[in-house]
């Protein structure tokens, strides 16, 4: 077991279990010996989870449109606004990534900060190029 | 009801028809009698129901990702993937817009070609901005 | 010599002279014998112009900050800035090409409608995947 | 005068200069004496300069192709290379960011660490949507 310390607060994760989900995945053991499973995202899960269900309709919406011959313009607008709405969802979840997952890399040290850094970036470049 | 001719063919079509549903919209009445609706994307409609169908699936594959605590940055990739999906669609049709509702537009002359191209140009303007 | 019809003028242009610098450059012919050669972004040249000036100098202004060793943030707002800007010159040009262009070839009729089309969709691609 | 340690070496720097010029920028003084002013992108300062040169140019260039009235596309072609290139330079100063300012300021802990990722997220939205 890992011992680390965020913002005040000393937790102990297992390693074996962050390492079955890659490197922000970890069980956190609370002094009064509570367990929970936590990544990056966790504090915003339900609000994420609720805006790609969102985003799940509006395609939905959109192959209904498409069904009924609608007009390609009005089209492309719901497609347009998919788009923003899927580019919001990315930027919540990096800004959770870099705020926990490179936050909490940094302050354990270890080789794993360069490759978290690298990983993000190309996240970036992804998202800014698509 | 008003003809016009697209690529040697001659067309009538009911403006009443194409009112409803906005201009590029408008019902085909071959020499032969036989009628059907068509717009600007009908050669491609399968193709893109299709491609928006598996728009959707991936992102409902997303919220299951996030439901299961997936990897932040796994998470972010097949957001990029399925953001990069939607603009291929939005980019067909246009295509599709470009090639047919305004070439129609145009052949067709009156006071709708240049509302047909502003529409065009907001269209790509919210594309090339999302 | 070629004659067209556009918005209710008539106008003659050189083949020749328009294939020199490809299909939008043309030489315009008045009916009181003033000639002057006109693209699709004619009538915005001045401000097109002035734009890129600006941007010019919004480049030139980020490498000094480089030079300054000016704060990473601080740089890469400006070349949001400066990026945001060309956008809006390219979404004005293509604009310009979809209503000059674009409509006139399709106004002349002739093979090269389609391939314009062509050109603007795989700009348009271009600028969207940029 | 503040200490701080980065990847195994002591620096020390001047708050009142770093205030000066934001967060990122100190002057390191060596164990031997020797100072110098670093930030971010100091090891990449020269790609950096010489790539907003080129941008620069080409900017330039793409106002002399509109005064000699080139073709709308040729234009636009141009415009979206000098946009990918300017989306280049900023991903790499992005990325010198987060691997240098951002885990500086995170291994000096401080009130600063929220203050640096929320800039850096700022950034990144603001990129994504230019």
């Amino acid at each position: 077991m890992k011992e680390f310390k965020n913002r005040g607060k000393y937790f102990h994760y297992l390693e074996s279990e962050a390492a079955r989900d890659r490197l922000c995945m970890f069980v956190i053991y609370t002094l009064g010996g509570y367990s929970h499973r936590m990544n990056g995202y966790t504090q915003d899960k339900d609000d994420i989870a609720r805006r790609l269900k969102r985003v799940e309709g509006q395609v939905r919406g959109i192959g209904d449109m498409v069904g009924a011959d609608k007009y390609c313009i009005d089209v492309l607008t719901q497609i347009s606004a998919a788009t923003k709405a899927l580019e919001s969802v990315a930027l919540l979840l990096l800004s959770d990534h870099l705020n926990h997952c490179v936050v909490e890399a940094i302050e354990g040290g270890g080789p794993e900060v360069s490759e978290k850094i690298q990983e993000a970036n190309d996240a970036i470049a992804r998202l800014v190029r698509s």
